[in-house]
């Protein structure tokens, strides 16, 4: 057996997305914060495109990558200059905390050799969330870092005019520091950023924000090791994940963790309850408020930026799940359900929810209020029990923003596409517009295997409707535990489905990549077109399989359709002939004269169309 | 060079799709017909589940298949029974139907052995379209068929409460085959069904009918050969394809057709104009009406079920097209154009449209009227130049019903999600409820490799709000030519997007699948939850990647959370928990008086907010 104390080798993807460069973009506050940003490098003379990144140093090659000594800790001088926190000796790690393990640790993965010994909280009586920062008017570099980054090619933009159906949203033309702010301090943002976690970089959660995506990791109990968990977090980092959350169950959860989030630039999100589970041999009866306490501690210690609290799972709600199809179908719900059925008593979480604030202000950890009593199938969706419990997260919203602490809510699970909207619109009511955090909706029940694409169908609605983050679903959904590839397909699906959210809220930026990519693929330029895609290597990939030779990047047609029937190449030469007529393209109507009639006919038909006349079949004439 | 007028080897896949049998249902007439479905036979002494099936004799064990002799002419005796055909001497095959090959055919495919050389025509002055019948009351054998077809499961679902909005389709609850000949006399539904092509089994596009789909096969000057084309047929329709269109050019051309459409359970469509311009040696300005007529009736005798015509590609609107991101996408549209421009004149498909017609209606050839100014980027949706094209299909269909032929309409294309029900709305308006049939739409155009999921999340919309069939993309769209696997991905993704919009219509039977599969997901019957789903292999093997064991199958949980964490299982136990109690769920909370309070409690505030009432923090106690 390996010495597991030593220093191990995981291996993780580094260097540049291709076709594209890691850039640092100063914020125009002049405040000396650098925004990390992709950009894509165009040929024939079209500009560059400046695109969201989430990968972190990992895609810079002037960054040093070290997974043994974690991340540079990017917040930690911000966070210190507040002035509103003191480090303390931590919580000593127990045997439980890693699932029972002897002391020599064997059968366990290795210790995290640089673990945070000893963590920063909150002085006695301050509170250090974004939220109560914002709300007493400050901005932080933390707001500043997400304006910057959210901002993204909005001068590029400023040209276009805006068009889309926000249903409510207010998208600002330009994100403000000061908006950031605002957005946060009335509960309709939130930035996850505990101050034991300072490697990650802000990025913000909120429906007035571009559309963002959770990629979910973890070992079981069967399956995964640390390895391949860290390398999960990077790879889905690389591909666009904008949260991890580690999901870990079994053994080993505490050491997994810790190498995690020592190595993640984006937030990380855990569900407490698994851990504590895991504490008490797995009875959910034995569960108690101390036992969860003491590991809401030791993940605060550790850096969790978000905890999913199933704290709605209230005793009264849980008989309205009896005659569904498939139950109760979250874990942190089923555990619940069983604890307060077995006890004959209200949920302790719902009970203690205001002493788990206050754990939640010391670090600024945000709520991820968890939707125990989520449809697992189309069957039960926006039911009785499903309603009740997201009431009951608007009032447990209410409560925490009392003290000041970030809240979103999490939301289904299975819902046939005509009652998605509601789901939407109740959460806006209920919770007061805090930001909504989706998985999937699936549409459908009936394709195993195809889950990220029944769950992205949904998501990409959901998220034009107003949810803030879309939790992704990967192929392996309801069969078996993601690898790398299904990790991949997972993010680029919600990708493409955020983005087709920001396009329909009619986001001001949104549209520059689509524009630069449907240009580059009229004009052949096959390399640009790859570049400007959410998976480069994969577009590359298809095209090679079908035209290897390096000659057909740069050919004017593809395989499809061959050269002859190319209805690009066709409209290249319909614009050509036009210029070497020398008239521009109405000359090629048979005369300028007719040209006009016939421009101005339709023009004044399309006009008409644009009132929603009936244009019936003897309307018009037939030339 | 092997002789390739000898019967070749061509390989397909046969044999039932696993956990599933092929049966033959007697309609309900008694008339004898019998309807081929699938049924899927579950553990535990659940009910079999029916399925439709659209995969023809090759999952029959019972049936012998040889791919050069050809499908059973099943609709032969119907079709000659109504005494107003001919059979005739076809038109000779000619060299430039294949692409100008010399009279050895060298490298070219075998002609099939079994070639239709006396094929049928309407006898004078007859038509024999479907919708001809339909008009003058006559319920054909073809519209029994689909009657049954499309009444698959209703019983089942007889005591579900249809729960759905339709958006203005009007679904009965029960499918009679005066309901389908009502629906293809008024136009709002097709059975594309050339008489010489008897070997297809009828199926109705339309709006109040299960949302259907396509798949595209079809070689190119590129790359693909015939018995590649031949078993993507068979392939495609094994997964779920209602119809497959043969976008085939360059060379062959005829031969694989002939093999494609003798093979084929399914309505088979193309693209004429393609060929034509092969026979002009791609050079779009050498097209005339003459040869263009020619080809389709070259193509009306081998039993082309549906023809793409770009006839709405009018002169004045191509200058509408000059500024776009890209200009003309579709094939047939830009070769149109670029007609249109050389010649200075009107479409000639346009000036004779009505000749078109009087060809159409003596073979029962639907048209599929194409959309050649359809937008290829998220830039150019739901502009001037597709929506002036839109309003002159709507009047081409008037005028195809004006001589009984059947209709329906193509649409786009690359749509964002906001702009998606506009083109539904207009369609319905401008095409008097002829059926709609879009390709996808793509919601945005950032993710090529994906494309299959940015357009099955349009599909889906699309055909919620209304669109009868949705032509599938593949993964290799905008890239390359589908291979096998890219075919089967395409399908599948299309149809769980057609059944995610049958389910959000609130069409009867939909459900029944859907709770059948979660309910075997919810028992833990693994093999049941595979057999159900769309595509059983991939769901199987990716259960077994991780949880290989036989003994797995049977497992109360799974790799993803192993046993501890199940949620399923812990709300089994809930339940057995309750069982024991002997009282009903309802005896877990604290005291049945205190449950009666709880619910009625939730009742009330359900049905508050059911009548959406803002429910806020303060109005509740906290208990």
């Amino acid at each position: 057996m390996a010495d597991i104390n030593s220093p191990v080798e995981i291996g993780v993807t580094t260097g540049p997305i291709r076709g594209s460069r890691k850039v640092h973009v100063g914020a125009r506050t002049g405040s000396g914060i650098r925004v990390a940003m992709r950009e894509i490098d165009l040929e024939g003379g079209e500009p560059s495109v400046r695109v969201y990144d989430t990968s972190g140093p990992y895609t810079d090659p002037n960054a040093h990558i070290d997974i043994n000594a974690g991340l540079a800790p990017i917040r930690r001088d911000w966070i210190l200059a507040r002035g509103d926190v003191e480090a303390y000796d931590g919580r000593e790690v127990k045997p439980e905390d890693n699932g029972r393990l002897g002391p020599d640790r064997s059968g366990g993965v290795p210790q995290y050799p640089n673990a945070i010994k000893r963590p920063l909280r909150a002085k006695a009586g301050m509170n250090v969330s974004q939220m109560h920062y914002a709300r007493r008017g400050i901005i932080t570099p933390e707001m500043e870092y997400v304006a910057e980054r959210e901002n993204l090619g909005r001068e590029i933009a400023a040209d276009l005019i805006r068009d889309g159906e926000s249903w409510g949203a207010e998208i600002p033309d330009v994100i403000t520091p000061e908006f950031v702010r605002s957005e946060v301090a009335r509960g309709r943002a939130i930035i996850p950023s505990n101050i034991n976690h300072p490697e990650s970089e802000p990025m913000a959660i909120g429906r007035n924000f571009l559309v963002k995506i959770n990629a979910n990791i973890g070992n079981s109990a069967v399956a995964s090791d640390v390895a391949q968990e860290v390398d999960k977090m990077v790879w889905a980092t690389r591909w666009g994940a904008d949260t991890i959350m580690d999901l870990s169950t079994g053994r080993n959860i505490h050491d997994t963790r810790e190498w995690i989030i020592r190595n993640s630039p984006v937030p990380i999100g855990t569900v407490p309850i698994y851990q504590a589970l895991e504490k008490v041999g797995g009875i959910a009866e034995e569960l108690t408020w101390e036992i969860f306490r003491d590991t809401l501690i030791e993940q605060a210690e550790q850096g969790v930026d978000y905890f999913t609290i199933h704290a709605g799972v209230r005793l009264p709600y849980i008989p309205m799940t009896a005659k569904r199809v498939t139950g109760i179908v979250s874990r942190g719900g089923s555990i619940m359900a069983k604890w307060c059925l077995a006890h004959h008593k209200e949920s302790f979480l719902y009970e203690h929810f205001d002493e788990i604030t206050e754990i939640m202000k010391a670090y600024d950890i945000a709520y991820s209020l968890g939707d125990g009593l989520r449809p697992g199938s189309i069957a039960d969706a926006n039911d009785e029990a499903q309603f009740a419990e997201l009431y009951t997260l608007g009032e447990l919203t209410k409560r925490a923003w009392e003290q000041d602490v970030q809240v979103m809510i999490e939301g289904p699970g299975h819902v046939p596409m005509h009652k998605i909207k509601q789901n939407m619109e109740k959460q806006l009511e209920a919770c007061g517009e805090a930001p909504f955090y989706t998985l999937g909706p699936l549409v459908t029940d009936i394709a195993p295997g195809y889950d990220h694409i029944t769950s992205g169908i949904g998501a990409a609605q959901i998220g034009w409707y107003g949810t803030a983050m879309l939790c992704y679903v990967t192929p392996k959904e309801h069969l078996g535990l993601p690898d790398r590839d299904d990790v991949k397909v997972g993010v680029v699906t919600y990708k493409l489905a955020a983005h087709a959210a920001d396009l329909a809220k009619g986001h001001p930026a949104a549209q520059v990549r689509d524009d630069a990519l449907s240009k580059a693929r009229f004009e052949f330029r096959w390399r640009d077109q790859f570049n400007l895609s959410l998976d480069p290597e994969t577009a590359e990939q298809y095209h090679d399989q079908t035209l290897p030779a390096e000659g057909a990047k740069s050919a004017h047609f593809c395989s499809m359709c061959g050269p002859k029937f190319c209805s690009m190449k066709i409209t290249q030469e319909v614009r050509d002939f036009a210029a070497k007529q020398n008239a521009g393209i109405e000359t090629f109507v048979a005369s300028e004269a007719e040209a006009e009639a016939g421009m101005a006919e339709m023009s004044a038909k399309y006009h008409e169309v644009g009132r929603q006349l009936y244009v019936g079949a003897g309307d018009r004439e037939h030339d």
